[in-house]
């Protein structure tokens, strides 16, 4: 079925650049993009969606949270990661061993996730497998699609959260095998991080990661506490990065969050490798990591998009989290000197910089499905003319889920039915 | 009348401290509060609005934010304190000339304050005496209380924005005899800042707020560059407070928005002559300021409280400016090792320590008229038990507008009628 929607578009074709079309229109067939036009085309017989003076922008990628955490989100901000994990992140995420409960968090969080726009995240789950399966059962059933990963941990987690190196290798394959019924969730593999994770395991995950096509996700260089146990555990590697690589785990679209000290070399090899580094601007501040250096990583040419990371990131909306990638910028300018972001910046990197990493084109691409929010600003302020960019802006630091009065995620209309 | 009250009510008697009561009572007479009871009394023949499992918490104080500039709340973040102004900030206002617009916008921003809790303020309008009155109007007419200022400023502002020394005086007169028409809004005398007024005007504003024990409120060491054009208009004075003080504008309740740049001797001062000091996180970020010495204020015993700060600030609900003061807490303890604020103490910041301004007692006190929100948090996570403190933090992260569900201000109720 041929269609066209029409509103003021708004789209991230590359870093810092807006196109903007007043009235403009998406021509769309069967739910992908066949033209982006300036104005409807005269005489035109197709169905027009007329979204009239509201923005038509990009739907948002969310490139790493934790889905078990959701019941943490906005509490227990009172310490440092390493402590923030052990005593109120594990106990959370152990009780996703229980179906019922994890059936009734997911859909809470599938629902707020397209309330709020983000229709393509990758995701870490808890080490469950039936609660995975939950996860991925509720992010399809509402319409948000990508990756999900069952977490990989067989040391230093609690009584309440490890497996055996024999459980994590046996349960990340039963979970494998029962991926095959998700259309738009994906499996991804996801040793948690390197102190989660003994050496066999994590060479088991590299072979696996190798021999099925895999993608991989992982946390890296969050926290300098975190950067000394890693070398501990790893006197051989000179950085952190190295400890994935040795086993595998660091090619094409590996998903590493934070790269708060990822220092000049470790950043080398995210470029090289095209590793994606996704940066949690109110995580990192939030349990006390650090500034990222996101300025030099992209001009650098290091691949980064932006996550939530709930529940260390207490904003869940995507908009809110790249009004505090501006914000963390301008800390990390008044501290280092870099540049700070813009907001088109910031856009582009909770877009089209995170679209990227499932094939998709840069902003409304012709071919592509359509990932796209309606955003009602009309009472963000008081009337008058505005021009685009600065209602984009606007959108960002103001616009909630109240505003947002339409999504679309793989070309299917998910909110405003 | 009398009436009852009841709910989970959380109150931040002192800094850090919070006194919960589950399913507690707020005994009210003609909207003051004449008892806080644990339990609803048996037998009690008073009519009760229990508000179930809703959380009761403290309306919320916003001690420093310009009206005028309402329309620009988030856009133009591009640049730093003093090109903002000029290029964005001061067009903006100049608009306030036009009664209709103001009568328009100020109608928005009073029912957006009182949507989000805000029940009391110390602002800013601009330089128009009409404009002034109509902010006072609109904010009165909604249930708002507090103090709101006509600006002073004779020199350094734009050709659309500055008066001439005589003008300022006499429309600050004209302004003041205008106000006793109003019964919950007191104006309050607010040369711009230093560099805004000539030595005159200061010294006469300064004689005024003497004369007829006037309130004043400005600006105080906010941005490097400001203190640099400070000394050099004031080249007899060692720090920027002696610039107020030499005028007789530095006295108990002298409003100061900002102090990051505020040594130990300017805390001193602040804390001698009981000025408050009003940490606005978001605009000293936004305009990249710098990160304030909320803890150490605190620590010296300076009188601490929050402000939005729009449009410098983009966060004019007070929940999210709480939120903002604990991050940005934690970026200067990362950078300057101060210990951060908890949601306990952001709350205190953002409520007690700023009612306080009007003369009410701790937290919900007996013999004051009521201050109050219902917040409605069901929704901002899955089902359970969970303390209140917790509750109370959460809310902070997460709570909108949709889940402030009523406010009570002086004693009446202006939202959830």
């Amino acid at each position: 079925m041929k269609e066209i929607i029409r509103g003021n578009i708004i789209d991230a074709p590359a870093l810092g650049e807006l196109r903007c079309l007043p009235g403009g229109c998406l021509v769309l067939e069967d739910g992908v993009i066949r033209e982006v036009l300036e104005t409807l085309p005269e005489g035109a017989e197709l169905p027009v969606t007329d979204y009239g003076d509201c923005l038509i922008l990009q739907s948002f990628a969310d490139m790493h949270l934790h889905g078990p955490q959701y019941p943490l989100l906005g509490t227990c901000m009172d310490v440092p990661l390493l402590e923030w994990l052990n005593r109120y992140a594990f106990p959370t995420e152990s009780r996703f061993a229980d179906p019922d409960y994890a059936r009734e968090v997911y859909a809470m969080l599938a629902a707020e996730l397209v309330a709020n726009g983000t229709t393509r995240v990758v995701m870490f789950s808890s080490l469950h497998t039936e609660g995975t399966w939950l996860l991925m059962e509720a992010l399809e059933r509402a319409g948000v699609t990508g990756y999900v990963g069952k977490v990989n941990m067989d040391r230093n987690g609690s009584p309440v959260l490890q497996e055996t190196t024999e459980q994590s290798k046996r349960e990340t394959l039963r979970w494998l095998e029962g991926c095959g019924r998700f259309s738009r969730i994906r499996p991804i593999l996801t040793p948690r991080f390197t102190p989660s994770c003994t050496d066999e395991l994590m060479a088991w995950l590299g072979e696996l990661a190798g021999e099925r096509g895999l993608y991989v996700q992982s946390h890296l260089s969050e926290n300098t506490n975190e950067l000394a146990w890693v070398s501990q555990l790893h006197p051989d590697c000179q950085r952190y990065w190295e400890t994935y690589a040795k086993y595998g785990l660091w090619k094409d679209h590996t998903v590493m969050a934070h790269c708060v000290y990822s220092d000049g070399t470790e950043r080398r090899a995210m470029r090289d490798a095209n590793v994606l580094a996704v940066h949690c601007p109110d995580s990192n501040t939030n349990v006390c990591s650090g500034i990222a250096p996101v300025r030099r990583m992209l001009e650098e040419g290091v691949w980064v998009a932006l996550g939530s990371d709930i529940a260390g990131g207490d904003h869940l909306p995507m908009l809110e989290v790249m009004s505090s990638a501006v914000r963390t910028s301008k800390v990390r300018y008044m501290t280092a000197g870099d540049a700070p972001l813009s907001a088109a910046e910031a856009y582009y990197l909770g877009t089209t910089a995170g679209h990227r990493y499932f094939g998709a084109g840069d902003g409304f691409a012709v071919g592509d499905r359509l990932h796209a929010v309606v955003v009602d600003d009309s009472t963000l302020g008081p009337k008058g003319e505005m021009e685009l960019p600065l209602r984009l802006e606007r959108a960002i630091y103001r616009a909630k889920r109240e505003q947002i009065t339409a999504v679309y995620s793989d070309g299917r209309k998910i909110k405003g039915r």
